[in-house]
């Protein structure tokens, strides 16, 4: 988990985080196929605008799951970083307008299953830059998305309580919905 | 968090815990009163069934957790450690009986607000002995334990899931019963 201090000028460090941003509704959102076409997507916010239209209205308190497929090659190091000739990573992440627009809809946190919300060639970290300021923290390299609904999920996301930390390990459990 | 795997035989490691043991009542067991006045008291089988007079069979997959008073005394090392002169650390504890009633009763989970589940004397860690190769967890050093009512809470134990761990960080939540 990133915390907001990870990125100032967000402040707020992991044991400051309040609680009750640990608990709340997954929203997944699968762009595997879009990943698999362009290890460089990002989030669109139609992407965002078509969740809603089949699943209603994110609710706030919400942790936002992007589901990118990237899971299955851990560990797999090399193709989980995709790194080109030249050092760059390719893996997919979110875009600044749609992180911008989950916020506005009042989620707390912001998860992938890749190793950077930001997309693998982001030299500037973008989305960083705006959801953590913005008191979000970030969940990273999450393991098992593929077991989770799009909607209907609920999320605990427990990061040990390091005091002044700007991040650190993480344990996340999710509830599934009944079948 | 300790797991099985910290006092062999035990053999579960931290990664191997079944996640649904994670989860589950909360057992609080109060002996402020005993332990002000014995700081080598050790929870007798008297007070666990004293517990169940007031509040029902242990329902198996509890987790229990024993207020002693000792979380008052964090973060002084010294008081919370309350070494003699000999050496020898001075704080409550379970007993191997009290244990080996609960383990019949199938919890899952033996918590407290002290260093160790083994009173501060202890030179075997005999209540180690019995609950670990049991395949309970232990929690130790909780905090807030005076926040929890004697039954009605819930409990996440949210460990950082380190492969081969015989334990490791954990952060614990409780859900508290309406007011």
């Amino acid at each position: 988990m990133d915390a907001p201090a990870h990125f100032p000028p967000g402040k707020i460090t992991v044991d400051e985080i309040p609680v009750t941003h640990f608990f709340g509704p997954a929203v997944v959102i699968d762009v595997q196929a879009e990943a698999a076409k362009d290890a460089d997507y990002r989030l669109r916010v139609t992407r965002v605008e078509k969740w809603e239209a089949l699943h209603g209205h994110i609710p706030a308190g919400s942790i936002v799951l992007l589901r990118t497929g990237w899971g299955a090659r851990w560990p797999d190091q090399t193709s989980y970083r995709n790194m080109d000739a030249n050092g760059a990573m390719h893996f997919p992440g979110y875009s600044v307008e749609a992180a911008k627009l989950l916020m506005e809809r009042g989620v707390v946190g912001l998860g992938i299953d890749t190793l950077s919300i930001d997309y693998g060639e982001s030299k500037n970290f973008e989305v960083h830059r705006v959801d953590l300021p913005g008191g979000l923290f970030n969940l990273e390299n999450l393991a098992n998305l593929d077991e989770l609904p799009e909607a209907g999920a609920f999320l605990i996301a427990a990061p040990i309580k390091l005091e002044g930390g700007s991040g650190g390990p993480c344990r996340v459990f999710a509830i599934l919905p009944p079948k």
